[in-house]
């Protein structure tokens, strides 16, 4: 589960746009602390994520936003100064398989001035997306929306779905062709390339089906079957 | 080498986060296809990425912005809808894996209607990004800054190495064999989904090169050239 927190937002258009993209990644938690912006306006940048702006929780504090939680991280564009401990930091993808499975707070500073260092050091971890050296200052609404993508992705990893049968038939076609032209040029290693190639590339029970029926056509047509 | 490709963007504030954008990851060419919206006003939403808006080719078709890159994909918030073998997409880690090390245009359409299915078939692939089954329309600005994220991380990740000329080349004998048995049950939908899957599953040249060499021979046989 995660809650974005964003801490004295000021602009109206990144606080509409991260209600938008809590819908987007359905994230159930909103909270903004002590707002510097009209709430009211950033309704108009939220499109159908109006709702998760209205049910936002708005709080005095960073700490009554961070209640409940089984994780805390801060996020900076200003990570990894040496000698600042404070400032030691990790990226999204270790931030999203830490969290995995957490109640983990996300939490996002001031446009211009980001988190203050008391704000960073209530924090677990300090998160820092990667980015150009001569200009790594995101936006606020598009750090937030890397890292809910992040999350969600790290949530749903192992996607893959197609069965071992049909994984041991297009073995089967490969051999087929294979056999149909080996010799000097084209030998085991191309059985066995050909093979790897299709086992990691093909995602879906359906893409595996298309590519027997196209391997079985290629095979009837040169054993002389079919024309 | 990324390029972003706006196709009639409409809102001032998505052109001007998309140019902060570039500067943010380091991508140095963004086109914009006949724009519906102001661009002087769009440098007020750049911060420090004024002078990527300032250097954009504006062009007047999609044509002229996909000229001299290797590879093209088109983004979508509405993508796999069964039987719609124009809509079957890949997520950004497999984009950016398959455009590792190539001259790759992510094209992003307008943000009320996306792209024309035009201009879709014009795109070696169509990518999407996850999100929620009940909202996965995400902001034009945000899809942005999800793909670049990811391709900048896949950039500085290590591992697949197949040249733009040999993914070309395993393109063509994909293309040959399956015009040599197309027909009712292997109709295109078998050409594009064997293309994709090789081009996910292909790490090396050396695997490139084998695969190549296996579907000439069967091609040459097919043709009765060779025995």
């Amino acid at each position: 589960m995660i809650r974005v927190v964003l801490v004295e937002p000021e602009g109206e258009y990144n606080v509409g746009f991260v209600a938008r993209l809590c819908r987007n990644f359905d994230v159930e938690q909103l909270y903004i602390v002590n707002p510097r912006c009209d709430l009211r306006s950033a309704l108009n940048f939220a499109a159908h994520g109006k709702e998760a702006l209205l049910k936002a929780q708005v709080v005095d504090t960073l700490s009554q936003a961070l209640e409940g939680v089984d994780l805390k991280m801060a996020t900076s564009s200003d990570a990894d100064n040496p000698g600042d401990i404070l400032r030691l930091s990790i990226p999204p993808w270790t931030a999203a398989e830490v969290g995995r499975g957490k109640r983990t707070a996300l939490i996002f500073g001031r446009e211009s001035v980001g988190l203050t260092r008391e704000e960073i050091s209530m924090a677990d971890f300090l998160l820092h997306i990667p980015a150009s050296k001569e200009y790594p200052v995101l936006n606020l609404s598009h750090a937030v929306s890397i890292l809910l993508y992040e999350f969600r992705r790290e949530a749903n990893r192992d996607q893959r779905n197609v069965n071992a049968e049909s994984l041991s038939l297009l073995d089967k076609y490969v051999r087929l062709l294979y056999e149909q032209v080996k010799g000097r040029s084209v030998d085991e290693r191309a059985y066995i390339v050909t093979k790897r190639v299709i086992f990691r590339g093909v995602r879906t029970e359906a893409e595996a089906r298309t590519l027997m029926r196209l391997m079985r056509k290629l095979y009837l047509k040169l054993e002389g079957v079919w024309r």
